[in-house]
């Protein structure tokens, strides 16, 4: 049961959205501008870095949620979204991809784990100075999300139907409000 | 040297705003929800549980600026940063703001550290809904904030002047952009 008077009927973030539209405004902008703004990124490149990050916090709802988004649009579906959460080496992803996420890895972790050699080989593969800070902010941004959902016990749904509509609805009208 | 161009002027988390102004509009609007709007907690309150968050992360420009807006408007000014930053047990304190710091520090390691018996402790020390939303939307947000400024290694100065006058600025400016 969440710990403060959340709306039964909303899932996960939508209930604290709900309950504080203030700083709800501020949070969905920024996921916005990250996961669906003009980027060098596809949409699924970023919202695999979500689910991963997510996955790695342990965060049921929005692994659930964003994994969705990511495997409704990435070439090779739920298979690259469960076979990246399972471990970077492996992830049938592009070289560029699998050093941008061992970076929102690193991060999750904390920031100072974010080495020159993680950066050096991410440039080595491609990835710009805008990918390399939106794959941190992203990071961080799922370092926030996770504890704001986890931190208020907000509910999260076992029917992964339910997540796939989440995953529907996300694409359809991304994050701003 | 930070991971990426930025202007070597701007310290800390400047720089990265300078560098990425359509993220930095939501953050920055966060901060001042969060920090600076209308609430029962005081501003000394708010910015002590960042700058808690922030030194058990280990961010050394965010402790330093929060520290310093901290010790700038809390009665007992920079003994009680230091205090709390040592330990909450012994802080000089409220009892409510003890129960609350404590939350946010479960937050800092995973929202799912925060237990029905650290928020009904909170409760019992007349924390409302509120404050226990805000106090959990504070450190996941400062677990966003320290991993930001730390992931892309941005500058953090060692003048302990510097971080007087950030803090004086961010009283008198806030945090919107």
């Amino acid at each position: 049961m969440p710990h403060i008077p959340l709306d039964p009927q909303l899932p996960g973030i939508s209930a604290l959205f709900a309950y504080r539209p203030e700083t709800a405004a501020p949070l969905g902008q920024l996921g916005e501008v990250l996961l669906r703004g003009p980027s060098t990124l596809t949409v699924g490149e970023r919202e695999l870095i979500a689910a991963v990050v997510s996955n790695g916090n342990e965060c049921r709802f929005c692994t659930g949620s964003h994994s969705a988004v990511a495997a409704q649009t990435l070439d090779g579906g739920q298979a690259v979204v469960d076979a990246a959460c399972g471990g970077i080496d492996d992830a049938p992803v592009s070289a560029k991809l699998k050093a941008l996420l061992r970076i929102a890895l690193a991060v999750r972790e904390t920031g100072r784990a974010v080495t020159e050699e993680l950066v050096a080989a991410a440039r080595a593969e491609g990835a710009t100075d805008l990918e390399l800070h939106d794959t941190v902010l992203i990071a961080a941004s799922f370092c926030l999300f996770n504890r704001y959902v986890d931190g208020l016990a907000t509910v999260a749904p076992d029917d992964p139907a339910v997540y796939d509509q989440i995953g529907k609805r996300l694409i359809e009208n991304g994050y701003a409000r």
